[in-house]
């Protein structure tokens, strides 16, 4: 039987802002990437999200990113070399606190927003990634998009790496996300979706913008929990799943 | 032969904003108390320093402090109940990850300005504390004032506890550190400072600001690196104490 | 005729973190307290906010608080004697700056959140309140709870003063806001809020939680957009007012 | 009788972080370009820095950069088009406010860092940079290295210009900054320093790091505050500047 991991970001409010919806969401995932105070999250906010993961038996992991509250982690910002690994080191480390305070292991590290756009592209940058996961725990699960820079330097370097598909976003024909300004990018269509998972996890295919077949292998499938609707798309694609006998799992059961 | 350790804040730099002359002070102290990015210090700053302490054999320790960098934790801030743990469980963990990443262990932890004041006298804030450090590592030695709510707390939950003096400070009869403000608070003649320094490990008495003999019990001296000529009182310190045949040791090799 | 202002929070969002539907309420308003970049609002949000109440000739006012985000202004933060002087000059300042941009005048100030509560009641807090808006204009108009420190003080001293009412909050007898946590301090039921609101203007009276009768003079209502049905009440208020021959204007226009 | 204005970046200081020497320099300058909060600085420290300025005669400028107190203002950051400008407007905004407490006219605005370089070269921030300057007050200085685009833009757009050299920084022969890793580039020796500074006064050339003379015209030179001998140098080219007739004064008297 085939098993899968459905991963969300979770825990990105502060303070009195809140920002997604997740005590609706995690019912539906079993991976739970958790912002570690530098891009959203602050420790109340950690604290309350690692017990939530656990309560729902979802994998606990650190969603890292830029200390750039302000742009929500989402732009570049310029680094010394090295800087990111010790970003991250520190993010890391935070969260790993959480869960042995909540008496969880911490199951994975997903980059986030800018980072993970830039170490998937970037050599240097994935390097730094790979560094801090190996200078922390080198045992940890590094989602990365399949056939990225990060993706192969990781499983280069022995890494345990879970490869992410976005279930809800249109590739191109070279594997690569569809930006999101082009028409199509974005398949807000359930029955849509649903029938890209279920040929991504049968066939290991998904067909392009311009209908290329492409051949692409998910350990974990990325939904939203900021957006309309977002939490009512993952039921679907959970019982979808499981209709058609793949299993739902946390990563770190299964990798 | 008595054995005890000396401590020093260190880490306090934050980017391009240096404090402290920590590369000259390390050589005099084995304990350092490093800021973990709240009051002080960041990512770069925490790596460096946990290299320092680790090249020159020198105790790492979490200092954390209140989220605020522009009252340098100096100050009290409104929390809720149980705030202060999280915000301490996110800064031991971030400092240990560094720890983890240059191969050493975390050896103690040292709450900084208002929070350590906070904890000495307030029983909720010091039940935060010792929440804090029994959830992320119970084997960690909490530093304290001695006779003080923290301490006495520390001890009947179990926790390590390092008993902190400040040698270059006048006391007063109760035991208490003298305020700032009171003429011969502070301690500046280095040859007064030393006679005191081996009086209270010799005989375990200080003499107060009002030449009261108090019972005093040290595990550990803690010295300044952010004042002019502290370097050099600390260097004194421990000359003094090594010829009056007092070993300076790490307080986790001896509590 | 009488004429009387409906004064709300707004700007409140930060970076990706929205809070408020200004957009919504602004139209049931005739004044606005905009964050200043401290406790909420950033330099996007301002210039947005400063606009927004311009096109619906809204009154621009600072709404300036203690510089913590993750509490949203919401706590007591210790400071130094003038600080909150100066805390106050940056903050009306920058917001001043984009009323100049977008060619309005700016009309008030209103402390937000602990720095409003401490104003109230504190003397040294009110008295770096009063200077701080003598220091950057001194024709800017001060909103005050009637009655308190704060008013009490800017009066004597010669400023302009607009006394806030609170329509769906309960008083206590002698004239302070019954705290939230008491039975019946929030009043939700539009038509009761806005009989109180009616017998305040026409007969200068709202009865206390325990029933008596406290003379109240209003210059400005205060209605909150953060909560739900926020913008709904307010615009309820807003017809009734009008209705009962009640003119709503910018404050600055009848003080 | 020739006249030129000497420039230093102050008020970098941050809380209990202190950077340069400002009491020390401000004999030596005519201008004070003063940090606004983002890259450094905070409400007290802008303050006293005004203060300091005013009780010198020195001109008091805006140095607004980047929301990034790590970075230090250094490093570029991702912005959305229009973002710069109210970084720009916020800043300059509040140290107005803190002008007008004092009793003086706000003279100048210098881009600090990052985005004194990215306006240097790139025409969107430029004119960012422009439009900030106009909405805010268009009489304001704009001060900008001779030849940049953003000097260019300025002028065109009617702004008035302070055209800045920087007198112990090395020029390529097309009249940018000489990289400071390039041998030469930052002149230690006061006398070398001396003779270039009055050659581009009397003579408008200075000569490039290969030997090419280059017309330069200088308006302000700008002096460092945050290094050894900084204040010493200063003082050095003062008064070389007056013994060879040439009036050292804030740049609002003469432009």
């Amino acid at each position: 039987m085939r098993t899968i991991d459905i991963n969300c970001d979770m825990g990105e409010s502060f303070g009195s802002f809140t920002i997604g919806s997740d005590e609706t969401i995690i019912a539906a995932v079993s991976s739970a990437n958790i912002a570690c105070g530098f891009h959203a999250g602050d420790p109340l906010v950690m604290d309350r999200t690692v017990r939530l993961a656990k309560e729902n038996g979802v994998g606990v992991g650190a969603h890292p990113g830029f200390p750039d509250l302000m742009g929500f982690g989402r732009r570049k910002i310029q680094t010394f070399p090295g800087e990111i690994t010790r970003y991250l080191i520190y993010q890391i480390g935070a969260l790993a606190a959480f869960a042995t305070a909540h008496g969880v292991n911490l199951q994975h590290v997903k980059p986030h927003g800018a980072l993970y756009n830039m170490a998937a592209a970037d050599e240097a940058v994935a390097r730094e990634v790979v560094e801090a996961v190996r200078a922390v725990n080198g045992n940890l699960i590094l989602v990365c998009q399949p056939g990225s820079v990060l993706a192969h330097m990781a499983e280069k370097e022995g890494l345990r790496v879970a490869r992410e598909v976005f279930p809800d976003r249109a590739y191109l024909a070279d594997g690569r996300l569809a930006p999101r300004n082009l028409p199509g990018a974005v398949i807000h269509d359930p029955q849509a979706v649903r029938d890209r998972v279920v040929r991504l996890l049968e066939e290991r295919v998904l067909f392009s913008l311009d209908g290329e077949k492409i051949p692409l292998e998910a350990d974990t499938l990325c939904v939203h929990g900021d957006t309309p609707g977002a939490a009512e798309l993952a039921r679907i694609i959970r019982k979808e799943l499981e209709e058609a006998g793949i299993a739902v799992e946390p990563m770190g059961r299964f990798l």
